[in-house]
């Protein structure tokens, strides 16, 4: 059979590391690896009562089709909430419901980008985004970041040199580092973004999940120009199953997603829209969010001191305030992925840092997560990861 | 602000009929314009004892992250159901779940087509899936119909012609003219596929409700040579809330669309899937099929006696033996898309034919649904229809 299939299904190919995590499944392994939020602590008995709810008072219309942009109550909400939370002035007009964030992702891609076309990011970005956006074959150019965040004098410059059709930025909390922008750096970015009138694409997953400190203004609620779209999920603050995200954007950029959603999958399912709406409306899900940071904290607080005592010093290592990673960085000539395979044979995982950088390089780096594992679990887990950090990072004299 | 976006966006546009479509959503008008299944036949009271189960056995699983290719044992009882039904040889590895036919559809365009790429349809098609494909740039070629369907002599000469990347067709009940493919015609379609070696995409979301007859082998379960991806969905079986469909295709077909669900949105609904993995467990998801059946058999029969009474002499239609549409021609010099704006203001609807053109042209076509009006409402709804008719094509003498 010569089946030929599109051009972008060669940039696309199925992932070593997945390969290798596939082990992570097995009960033994203690994995770094995944970005899940603690099952634990999801809210299954409020929503059985929900679901019961929906399907009494609406099932007909909750079984049926729905319209592409989404369940009217629930963007209500979530208008209501972004602006109470994020500072943000969006109506529920300008809301439009997704298969979980990635979905955004996918349609961002589908958007803006034809082949050949450049995209920004952070350096380095969430994979996941990265890979969306590959399947329409854009350049990838990344803007440095540092404790502080995306560098402007680096995005400037770059600026100067290219036109992106879109930035693609993580500021809070971010996926894999765990760094957050100070305020200065938001100011900053959207006085530049402003300037050169580029569509930036704020995702924001983690961004409730702050450990101390105040949240900081979304950039979108900078935003002066209509430029700025925001990625909004509940994977991370309520759970994951139900796939529901959501974009917000300028009623001119967000028709272009509502058309692209129409032809992509009609609407994300009515039911589990409705199942979250009624969540929303019977429950405090701000009370939620307060127990799952309380589990993170704590976690995040012991996967830190566990590293900090069993990690060679020559490894350096993100304090998130936040979210659910931190981020590893080895002496330049170790490679994580070989760090990796030692890993699995000792039943402990993450995932290397190269994949997060579009355009390769930066093999010394990987990400670790620590809010899908129990703490005692966080402790051995990084006692082990220590142990193979320094047999290949100080071998022992011969 | 000049933001710049794919070149793709030109060619969607928000569709003007949508607009015009928009009215029928007051309760006053009576509609044949949706796709619509019965809602009054939905399973709702069995769902709120599968939500309720699923979440009480498997809370934490169901509302966690999964699986991109989709849920175990739901795949298992597709695969098992298809080879039952539909005379197919397809294990549970051969299926992967989707969010609805449509991003089967979606992730079709994805694979295959680059822009200029030929994709062959029949002679009209599926409107979402023309815009689906669209979205990727290709040439459409359209392959004439009949009665007995696609028309194997006429698929054979546009193949000696040129090469197209895949083909698109509903050999059960097609959507917009409820025609079903004879047997001769499928054994003849796979003959000539075979031996130039196309990938067909096979969309069959209303071959199980057939209202006479046996159902006709799938080309599915002719398929030799691995070339055939068969798209199924729950929404007209089951209800489309959900929004749970599959693609079943060969291991190397199969692992391209694994690899786009994991960018496009990483999977479907965890819960959504348990639930109807339950459903298909506790209940006879067969005796639910004969329900509607039995209600859409007396709805068309109704409507094609109302259309045989009301309808001028010179207006054609098909006569569905299942599904949910049947196809009106009205003489060559009638838009339809006029004909849909005097029925507008006598609250009545139906989809104008051009759209499901993919070149344009044949304006003088409409369809009709007859799964989501009650009887009462289908009498009244065609009595309005043939008296514009009658008015539009047999105007009163001066």
């Amino acid at each position: 059979m010569a089946v030929r299939y599109a051009n972008r299904m060669n940039s696309l190919k199925a992932s070593e590391i997945r390969e290798i995590l596939k082990v992570t499944e097995k009960p033994e392994v203690i994995s770094f690896a995944g970005g899940l939020p603690a099952p634990e602590l999801f809210p299954v008995e409020e929503m059985r009562e929900v679901a019961s709810l929906v399907l009494a008072e609406s099932g007909r219309q909750a079984l049926q089709y729905a319209t592409t942009e989404g369940f009217g109550p629930l963007r209500q909400k979530l208008a209501d909430r972004m602006n109470r939370k994020l500072q943000t002035n969006v109506t529920a007009d300008d809301i439009l419901i997704t298969s979980g964030s990635q979905q955004g992702l996918d349609f961002t891609g589908k958007v803006f980008l034809d082949e050949g076309d450049i995209v920004l990011c952070e350096s380095p970005s969430y994979l996941g985004a990265i890979n969306a956006f590959k399947a329409y074959g854009p350049k990838f150019v990344e803007v440095p970041t540092d404790d502080e965040g995306l560098i402007s004098s680096e995005l400037k410059e770059i600026l100067e040199k290219v036109q992106p059709k879109c930035i693609y930025v993580i500021p809070d909390f971010q996926n894999p580092t765990g760094r957050s922008w100070t305020l200065k750096r938001r100011q900053e970015f959207m006085e530049i973004i402003n300037h050169y009138e580029i569509p930036v694409i704020e995702d924001n997953p983690y961004g409730e999940l702050n450990f101390e400190g105040e949240i900081l203004p979304s950039l979108k609620s900078m935003d002066t120009k209509g430029l700025v779209i925001f990625l909004g999920t509940f994977s991370k603050i309520f759970c994951p199953g139900y796939r529901i995200g959501w974009v917000a954007a300028s009623q001119e950029i967000l028709e272009k997603y509502i058309m692209i959603k129409q032809s992509a999958d009609l609407h994300t399912s009515s039911i589990s829209q409705r199942e979250i709406d009624k969540y929303l409306e019977l429950y405090d899900i701000d009370e939620n969010i307060a127990k799952i940071k309380e589990v993170y904290r704590k976690r995040r607080d012991l996967m830190l001191a566990e590293m900090e005592k069993e990690f060679p010093d020559n490894v350096k290592f993100t304090y998130p305030k936040g979210g659910l990673f931190t981020w590893v960085e080895l002496p330049a000539h170790v490679d994580a992925r070989e760090v990796l395979l030692k890993c699995v044979e000792n039943n402990v995982a993450f995932v290397p840092g190269g994949s997060f950088y579009p355009n390769g390089g930066n093999e010394n780096t990987f990400r670790l997560n620590y809010s899908n594992m129990q703490e005692d679990k966080i402790v051995e887990g990084i006692q082990r990861l220590g142990k193979i950090l320094r047999e290949v990072l100080q071998p022992l004299p011969q």
